[in-house]
């Protein structure tokens, strides 16, 4: 099959002779570079205050919850549901004489590290700026504690310096100097963690500076004999997707943040992306990956698509969480797009028969491109977001058709759904729909459209909003997640709501939503969503509180079998429990191989150790364990 | 759907509070002894001098090549085709009166650490010998050169002592000893290993202890809701996937090596299998595993399916290859059996053809349990196996009947053919194999019978004996693989044939044969394996000059894109390309982790980088690269 030629396509570069070592793209003229939905200025297109585009956010006029954004098909409706649902889980009307926060009238004053500036203006071409607004909204995640440090101006620390490299040498430039001079970087791409990975450490000493990769993100090559894309690290979903939907192709990955976050941010936090049964999750779909650390840049010199060639430290930099370099460049996977996309979606009599339908796919590894389960609660918050008759009511009546002689024997408080896309194409679906609808039967699981199914993907960007809408209308909620093995799901979903429940119980916290979905599978086991929230008008500290119920709904979740985290990383909020996580050799592993990579702990982000534990000193490295520490028997 | 339950059949066990650990197995009294067909004395059913079971080999008789040994199906024949092979290819006439070698009489003087032999009797329960042939069989793998170093009885270092524990904690003291007395450690699985990764590094001065993980082979807990079981590392292949099959299980995991080696040597040396098409490879199929290291127990602490937490470090203990410590217990997944297995074979006018035949096959993600293209020469050899009408008779008919009006376009010395396995319901296997035929007939391929497919996937376990035989009767011979993305592949193959043809015809050596297969397809390329071998009657060291030709193969490898290995791993005689394969920072990188969890280095195997090289010195480890040193740039 001749393949199709134009001018983005490039060949793969020819490998070097042995010894000489294989760039990952060896002339930057046959690269192109990407007009990207997100501008250099970041503030000027997104929120400095929370979630997304300046002009999308939820809001309230008369009494009812509305959305606004041109970008998303919610844009300019009324939710009448969805305002009838908060009112009644929070007791709480729209109040609309609540103002959004303002900016501060001043920042912190910047650490000048003055020998590591003169360098930097004086020996690179690197843009940079100090202004305070650059500076801000680079200093943290979306973590709900981020967020509220903003809008309460909390932050001490926030970068004295952003930096924008354009490619992999000025980043080697960058590092290089920053090692130097021992100032702290920290690598920022679509600012979207949920973990605090990209938060600035409170008590860094030394000057601290942001490398905003945005303006690498460039398209290395493209070959499509071998099906393999060559990005830079700062391209953001979106653009990446569409630059490739232009060539027929598709990564296919794509997490909920896939709107903003970017290809180096999917490595550094072990990404998984809504399609992943197609399509893997980001371990599946790199192919290469270059990381610069103080100490050399981390590769593999070849791309062959399988090796055994010692340990793959491919694997050390997906997770490192921004902790050991930066990560400037990415082979990935990629595949023709699909002919067809088609939803579907399936309501049980309970979330018990639902999680068993979910297995049974699992175990017969005929999942589709996405299926995902929502427990009662979310699916009637689900139902509630829509604009016009409801998806419940749809379901309802489907349900009242087909068990017209034995509508008793539901119970519509147990009643849940699941959501299906299927891409591939026409014969494929159609051979996956059918075995899917079979497979449902078994579990008392029957098919409630399409349409459902679909309304329920298209509301996936815009429930990020909601987060921001409701801590200002005095609602603190967020979502977090685990993995676990199938046969631990159904009780961890349980066991974690009820321990919620009787947290919230013992703080006298009477208005709460608590609900959970299970949005990917595996063969040994699935991912589950957790969203909490709590009508918070009557408390001093609402995120300390949160944080504190969600400390234990995750004890719970690791004494049920549950992972500290699926695919949202450790970053500085889980590191609590990270080294429990991989025991004491594992940490101790990971600080020797960041003592190696980045000895004066220029990466100093305290991300999966707290920060005090993971570099004791700068540059002293404790002795290895000796033959006085006797090796760990835990059987 | 209620779980089959029965004496094997345990649950996994329950997590412990966050904090304690989750061992892999917590209760012995649950887990299940396995009769190995592998036992403790291991010569005592295995060749001391080769390859595989005593009583299997090929022989001459009457001029004639035979093969002996009831294990297989090839078993009793005579092999005509293939004694007129051998006579065209290498002018060599089968020479029945040579002897193979005899077991020295003496054996190399052990290095004895006292305190360390005296505390491992009188503090421990471990078994051990130090007899001669104990320790002899254990210090190598099956490289050309062990071998040839066993019949010449060149080996100067062998085990000083052989130890078999019988379960981790047992292990734990082992690692805690040598620790402590400095004794080196080569853990020793299946001895199957061809990169040299087991062969006893014949500098070492220390005392060598050779750890047999053979008696380590239980099954701790087999869990069919999560489709995972629990082994320990020492089970062979063999008795893995028999004591599976009994449940009606499968880990499907098939090296051509698992008839001898060991769960964990396939994760020692990150192994593929045949089958990996629909059971993965072994990194696939690995959810947790267990290394003792001096530095304590490397583990994950949780069993589900897939996590974001940090660097994996289940991949640096995979591929490891024995240097940073002894794998002890593996939780893998398991697979229902397929209710269908069935074989089938395609043959196309050149392998070009082929090539694109599997690249397609592998774009559209519908590759069969097994797809192998062989090319043209190991076609030949491949129907010269079989002692009744050939294969390649059978396919030449088939031609006949198909291109009877267009025969003379079709080249009887370019035709190659592919075989093929399909495992799944009857369904699947039906919709698979018209696919697959129809893909073949795009480009030119046709149906060359399943019987014939069966039977070259039969040969697949009897070939491995002929190198010894061949060894005997004066030809060298040996194979070696490597992957490459899709474009390289029909370059890669030809250029390395022709540098093999081009380093023969530079040392006068006349009688040889060079040919490849294509084995396992990926996404964005193909493992290809190589068989060569020569006439070595006139030859002084035909080892020597084997290795000093695969050498410029590897290097032709290399230039033309392909990896330094695919699934043999790097071992000793790969050594040479390691640094240049990771780069320096990687090479670095692997260096710092040996130091931190080997800090004396009693895992001395020399693997990976060279045994000068890895190590500097026992325990002071160099200073971490510091701003002296410029990151890399290599753009």
């Amino acid at each position: 099959m001749a393949a199709k030629r134009n001018a983005v396509t490039t060949e793969a570069p020819e490998s070097s002779a042995p010894g000489e070592g294989t760039a990952l793209a060896l002339d930057s003229r046959l690269s192109k570079r990407v007009e990207s939905v997100i501008p250099k200025k970041r503030h000027e297109a997104l929120k400095w205050f929370g979630w997304g585009y300046n002009d999308s956010q939820f809001y309230g006029k008369d009494g009812i919850i509305c959305f606004r954004g041109e970008k998303y098909p919610l844009g300019g409706c009324e939710l009448p549901s969805f305002t009838k649902w908060v009112e009644k889980k929070f007791d709480l009307r729209v109040d609309i004489t609540k103002q959004y926060p303002q900016l501060p009238r001043t920042y912190p004053r910047p650490v000048e590290n003055a020998p590591f500036l003169h360098e930097l203006k004086g020996t690179t071409q690197v843009d940079y700026s100090a202004e305070g607004i650059d500076r801000l909204v680079r200093c943290h995640g979306q973590t709900l504690n981020d967020i509220y440090s903003l809008w309460h101006h909390k932050f001490r620390r926030i970068p004295d310096l952003v930096v924008w490299p354009r490619c992999h040498d000025e980043v080697v430039q960058l590092v290089r100097l920053a090692h130097k001079h021992n100032v702290m970087l920290v690598p920022f791409g679509g600012g979207t963690s949920v973990s605090g990975a990209i938060t600035c450490p409170q008590n860094e000493s030394r000057m601290i500076c942001a490398l905003d990769t945005s303006q690498m993100n460039r398209l290395l090559w493209l070959n499509r004999e071998n099906l393999t894309v060559c990005f830079e690290s700062g391209i953001v979903g979106q653009d990446l997707e569409r630059v490739l939907r232009s060539e027929g192709l598709t990564v296919g990955h794509e997490p909920d943040s896939y709107e903003f976050s970017t290809l180096g941010g999917w490595v550094a936090t072990r990404a998984s992306g809504m399609k992943k049964n197609v399509y893997g999750n980001i371990e599946d779909l790199v192919v290469r990956v270059r990381m610069v650390t103080p100490s050399g840049t981390l590769e593999r010199e070849c791309s062959a698509p399988r090796v055994s060639c010692g340990p793959d430290f491919n694997h050390v930099i997906l997770g490192s969480e921004g902790t050991l370099g930066v990560i400037t460049e990415v082979v990935l996977k990629v595949r023709p797009l699909p002919s067809v996309r088609r939803y579907g979606s399936l309501a049980f009599p309970n979330f018990e028969q639902g999680v068993l339908f979910m297995r049974e796919v699992a175990r017969r590894r005929c999942q589709p491109a996405s299926v995902r389960l929502m427990d009662n609660e979310q699916f009637m918050f689900g139902q509630a977001l829509k604009p016009e008759k409801s998806w419940w009511a749809s379901v309802v009546d489907a349900m009242k058709q087909r068990y017209v002689t034995s509508w008793k024997g539901i119970d519509l408080n147990q009643i849940c759904a699941a959501t299906l896309l299927f891409e591939g194409d026409l014969k494929d679906v159609q051979r996956q729909e059918a075995l899917i609808y079979e497979i449902a039967e078994k579990f008392q699981g029957f098919p409630a459209g399409g349409q459902n199914g679909e309304r329920g993907y298209i509301l996936t960007f815009v429930i990020a909003y909601i987060r921001d809408f409701g801590l200002h209308q005095g609602i603190v909620a967020e979502s977090f997640e685990t993995s676990v093995p199938w046969d631990r799901c159904s009780l961890l979903c349980r066991s974690v709501k009820q321990r919620v429940v009787s947290e919230c119980s013992k703080r006298s916290i009477n208005y709460y939503t608590i609900s959970c979905r299970v949005t990917q599978t595996y063969d040994a086991g699935a991912c589950i969503y957790f969203y909490f929230g709590f009508r918070s008008t009557d408390v001093a500290d609402p995120v300390e509180l949160f944080e504190a119920i969600e400390h234990s709904a995750r004890d719970e979740i690791l004494s049920c079998g549950g992972s500290l985290s699926h695919h949202h990383g450790v970053g500085k909020i889980r590191s609590h429990w990270y080294r429990n996580a991989v025991t004491e050799t594992g940490s101790s592993l990971y600080s020797a191989a960041k003592r190696h990579l980045d000895p004066k702990n220029i990466f100093a982000l305290g991300n999966l150790l707290p920060l005090e534990e993971d570099h004791p000193t700068a540059e002293a490295s404790p002795p290895p364990t000796t033959s006085s520490t006797p090796p760990k028997a835990k059987l």
